[in-house]
């Protein structure tokens, strides 16, 4: 894997954890950027529980690379089951202790994580092991070969307005974010599945940063589309989110837009 | 209206129909350009027929720009109805003369030209005339104001296996690009709605150039989206469609993308 340019760094610096210049609304909350690969059509794969590949080798480099500028990586369990992602980064020089966390949301226990790609990271000191957050009741049989990898898993329950993806009401982001921040979490890229990345597109109040790989193609109707649920403004239909501070950058085919939700 | 700095225009120069080395493979059709603006969520507009602003001033520029680089421009009777357009090019310097032709596809005479704006801005000389395709069922009512702004209305009807959009199998886009032609359009943009960027992204040898403005906002579900039909490759879905040759430019807030379709 190729290292990034000085100058395709210096595009990322500032929407970056330890250099963005914007406010922290809680000290509870760890900074949030939400990043991924889409296609035109706004897909990020062909069919559910399909990987496609879309980024092509520089804007895989730049996703290594912003994984090392995180303490945590967080995708959904829709994600992790179909992907079975490493969840590392690969980028050199890469050091045990610069690895992201991987944080996977598992509500009710649909992952074998035994065997799975993260862990054999870990065994193999090449990542982290992973954290998973999952709803108490299925918590309950032991998680040996996660916890002999460093991984483990948190039993979680918090019953607030906001529903995580397909969890149901049980599950906050904002409580689980600031138990993640508790952890020592201060940085947290969102990287995955559509409805995740289209809720937080939806809750610009906790994220400080997005960051969008698009890819030159269009994978066509039946994929699956990241698109936030429509807002209205007295009774009338109006954007659903908006960033602004845009800069927009090529890597290869792919364009990369940086950039602050309104 | 701004006019593009020199390096715009040369960022576009070798997707325009005067200067891109492309290979023309039928004599008989037009150079034709797919272009129009999106939301990252791959939509046109919030709701059918309601008009959305995408685009800042320097990407507007820059399509006034490329309506003067072509013969004609082409929408469907699904945009000329709700969005009463112009249909001309605003740049600085336009000439009647260098005015692009309006083409309107009208199988059903659903759109009333009398009045419209194009119309009102042919007979003030800030464009020419528009010309409307319709079935010759429905061409029997004369067009008298049509005619006197210089406009016409042509009977068309070609029975083949390229529907168009709405408009059922009697139209066909190689027939109309190839009557096109023969009335001396030796370049055609193609800018709306949905149905017809989506036909046309999925029909690659009719196509020269594709130039999209992405605009860094999420309409959000329930919006119109531009999405090529799903491809199948031996029974497997692959990407419906696909860029080479491309270049990305930052314009204000925006994106541009050019590229040919593969």
């Amino acid at each position: 894997m190729a290292e990034l340019s000085e100058s395709d760094e210096a595009f990322l610096e500032s929407y970056l954890p330890h250099s963005a210049r914007v406010e922290q609304p809680d000290p509870e909350l760890p900074f949030v950027t939400v990043t991924y690969a889409q296609s035109m059509d706004s897909m990020i794969s062909l069919a559910p529980g399909l990987r496609t590949t879309l980024s092509g080798p520089e804007t895989k480099s730049m996703t290594h690379y912003l994984r090392l500028q995180h303490d945590a990586i967080l995708v959904g369990v829709g994600t992790a089951i179909p992907d079975d992602p490493g969840l590392n980064s690969r980028y050199p020089g890469a050091t045990l202790d610069s690895q992201p966390r991987p944080v996977v949301i598992d509500p009710r226990r649909r992952w074998n994580v035994e065997p799975s790609k993260v862990l054999s990271l870990a065994h193999q000191g090449q990542g982290k092991g992973p954290w998973i957050y999952t709803l108490p009741d299925h918590c309950l049989n032991p998680d040996t070969e996660l916890e002999h990898a460093g991984g483990k898993r948190f039993s979680f329950s918090s019953r607030t307005q906001q529903p995580i993806g397909d969890s149901g009401p049980d599950f906050s982001w904002i409580e689980l974010l600031k138990h993640l921040k508790a952890q020592g979490i201060d940085s947290i890229m969102i990287e995955g599945g559509a409805s995740i990345i289209s809720t937080f597109l939806s809750t610009p109040e906790l994220v400080q940063s997005v960051i969008v790989t698009i890819a030159p193609t269009w994978l066509g109707n039946g994929g699956v589309m990241v698109s936030p649920d429509e807002r209205k403004e007295e009774g009338v239909k109006v954007n659903a989110a908006r960033l602004c501070q845009t800069m927009w950058r090529q890597f290869g085919a792919d364009a990369v837009l940086c950039g602050r939700l309104q």
